[in-house]
């Protein structure tokens, strides 16, 4: 990176912190209805910032439910186009009384930025466009073409953007996809990501009695819809930390050798262990746990209710009872498959005298590619130069269902580059986003730009 | 009953309903510290009430938490005492909208009068008062000595009144026990119990990591304490319905042929599954409806929460799991022992990666009393002049566990003449109370004090 950029970022750091708890401010958690004006808003805050980053062509473009926001910059002619996707929709804040700040009063604090969205994936939108900003307020120019795609509705399963992408693949058009919204393996371990596991989400209700009843007037006398949905559910994994779902892993990719054993050395079950306060992890027997979360599938409970939660007791038969469970899939596991898979286990294995709802939410493929691409070369080189260390290239549990379906629909291979640690606590409370990776990843994604003119034109 | 009371009870009718509704409008929930002087505001209407009705010695008598309020009339030298007891508190009100009026705002409907303890039990304790009442401002006297305690902390599992029974038993001593606060078994069948069921309540928590996480990031690779609670709560009943804590029937007493063929006899299913609106009732292989809910006891299930309960999806693995579960026991079972060998089953069948905490809650013995005592049959001489038909004798499903308590500590056999009915939605939305068994039920009352008279003195 030239001087000239890297004094501009450094004399501009106190500003550009400024504007990212601006944009941090605005709940835009997509998921609640009560917050579509805050989508919107942050919608509007982008835009400008684009703007302002010297990024042309902004649309704001409406789906059914939270637009999708683009922007280019395309006068590097004959020089590759970079896409780059994140999203400025936030995950819900409860329980609100875990936080020690509130969650959109963005707090600096020993180096971190702590607010909902600091690190997923507000905090690393803001950085691309500051990227883009530095070169362009620097050089005049960039050094390959850029486009923007970010959305509102990742953390909803992204279920308008699929159709968006499907109806826009000339404007998005591009050699490679660049996102940073997973993370890094650990402090100062810079990582690109090769891949990343699908998802297929659902939640089921089970019906009892037409209303909640006296345990002690019918208690021995009617199922209670609690006590077949624990039955129901421990249906689904057997003692081995397996999904006990018939057919489940038959479309599973056996872990290669090698993968097993960088799954081995960059072990950190110890530190997980303490970092969790847990006495033992626990998953799928006979796997170590990087292996676990990279390349096996789960089928995990989010969340649970029925009855009273209350203060004291209540001495009720509740009518229903609710589950909200996430499977993560990998290569090749299809989520369409696994949905029929699920369905077929939930209806065999239906307990007596309760009635069964199924509702599906977001689906998406898994996602794996091959680390030779030299867009992988660009983005380990440029970690490397910020980093001073050696990248590590890895996978990643999470789901990023976009980065499929760009690979799908647009046949783009993607780099994975993020910034954020496992430790930030996305979707819980007290998220936030150590401002060590703020500098040194603005300079790695800048370099990374430079390097993709040098090794894909 | 003679013609002037009668009238007094025909020509006061309105008044009473209007008082009624006056007493239920007050939110006297005692599980809720929020509700803390409501309860109070009930126990300064009761003292009033009793007052009004002409009984003397009134105290509203401290507890450590909610007061028990005492009242008597001893003029009758040489006859019987009655103590009556019931409780002025609530449960609580959620879910609210499924209320279709305000549970504290009574509305009579249908002949029905539909409010949070219109039934369960404020809608009963004014019985007596009215029943005391009306013989008193027509004869001037009562037939028996009659004595009141009336309790805040029903709901709550009487936590202060085994103390107060125990400290106040000169006071409190009498020869027989009236309590109105179980059901009859259908409409215009009238019932004299003369059994309960016990109790055993407690809420578990298994806590997993020291915060929430990311189901990508972690998941795989931690125990989500929800698996480990519906896998924990799974070992605790088989599929033949019954309960498979180690012990738990140990001290079950086999029901005797005879009362099976009453439950035979009494069977409601078809009625019971219209009325839920259930395909299929459910319960202990090898019993009847009425013998599972009379003579079986129950491990229920009454509230399970964990994880996230809002709109949508949210991916994450929760710190936390909980449930609320209530044994109901019956004789010979010990609430202790019972205790013990749930705590055993838990700690022994607990999942890897979580720790157990055990809140224990309310206890109560449960109670069955020789029939042929003389109170049981002036209670079911005086059902059977007021409804016009042969009372039904049978055991309840639920607790009522003063009935034990007086009767241990005072040697009390108690008369359960209760006037609620199963439909009428006790601890749900949309309680209510079938208006004519106010006015049979009142009639019943007062004869009772007659016959008590009559058959004990």
């Amino acid at each position: 990176m030239t001087d000239s950029i890297k004094n501009f970022l450094k004399d501009h750091r106190n500003q550009h912190l400024d504007q990212l708890k601006d944009f941090l401010s605005i709940p835009s958690i997509s998921a609640q209805s009560e917050h579509s004006s805050d989508v919107k808003a942050a919608a509007n805050w982008l835009s400008n910032a684009l703007k302002e980053a010297g990024l042309e062509n902004i649309q704001i473009m409406e789906t059914k439910r939270h637009p999708v926001i683009y922007a280019d910059w395309l006068h590097a002619d004959g020089k590759p186009t970079v896409l780059i996707y994140g999203h400025y929709d936030v995950q819900p804040v409860d329980p609100l009384n875990k936080w020690h700040s509130e969650p959109f009063k963005p707090v600096i604090k020993d180096n971190k930025i702590f607010a909902r969205g600091a690190s997923d994936d507000k905090g690393q939108v803001f950085m691309h466009i500051k990227m883009v900003e530095a070169i362009l307020k620097t050089n005049g120019e960039l050094p390959v073409n850029v486009k923007f795609c970010i959305e509102g509705e990742e953390e909803i399963g992204s279920p308008n953007l699929y159709g968006f992408v499907e109806n826009h693949q000339e404007l998005l058009s591009s050699d490679i996809l660049l996102v940073s919204d997973t993370t890094m393996v650990g402090k100062n371990k810079p990582t690109v990501c090769y891949g990343l596991r699908g998802m297929c989400a659902f939640e089921i209700e089970l019906k009892g009695p037409s209303h909640d009843l006296h345990s002690g007037i019918y208690g021995g006398a009617v199922q209670n819809p609690l006590h077949a949905l624990t039955e129901l559910l421990s249906t689904m994994h057997n003692n081995k930390g397996q999904v006990t779902v018939d057919g489940f892993y038959d479309a599973v990719q056996p872990i290669s050798e090698e993968e097993m054993k960088t799954c081995m050395e960059l072990s950190q079950d110890e530190n997980l262990k303490t970092q969790l306060e847990l006495d033992a992890l626990y998953g799928e027997e006979g796997y170590p746990t990087l292996a676990r979360i990279w390349a096996r599938p789960t089928l995990e409970v989010n969340g649970l209710y029925g009855g009273f939660e209350g203060e004291g007791i209540k001495t009720v038969i509740p009518s229903e009872a609710h589950a909200k469970i996430t499977c993560r899939l990998v290569p090749d596991q299809e989520p369409k498959e696994i949905a029929a898979l699920l369905q077929k286990h939930l209806e065999s294995h239906l307990p007596t005298g309760v009635k069964l709802a199924i509702t599906w939410h977001d689906q998406a493929k898994p996602f794996l590619t091959p680390y030779d691409h030299p867009a992988i070369e660009a983005a380990g080189d440029a970690l490397k130069s910020s980093y001073g260390v050696d990248p590590v290239y890895a996978r990643m549990g999470g789901s990023v269902p976009i980065v499929e379906l760009f690979n799908t629909t647009l046949g783009l291979p993607a780099v994975l580059m993020g910034f954020g640690l496992d430790e930030e606590n996305f979707h819980a409370p007290n998220e936030h986003f150590h401002l060590e990776n703020f500098d040194k990843g603005l300079e790695s994604l800048v370099d990374f730009l430079f390097n993709v003119k040098e090794k894909l034109s």
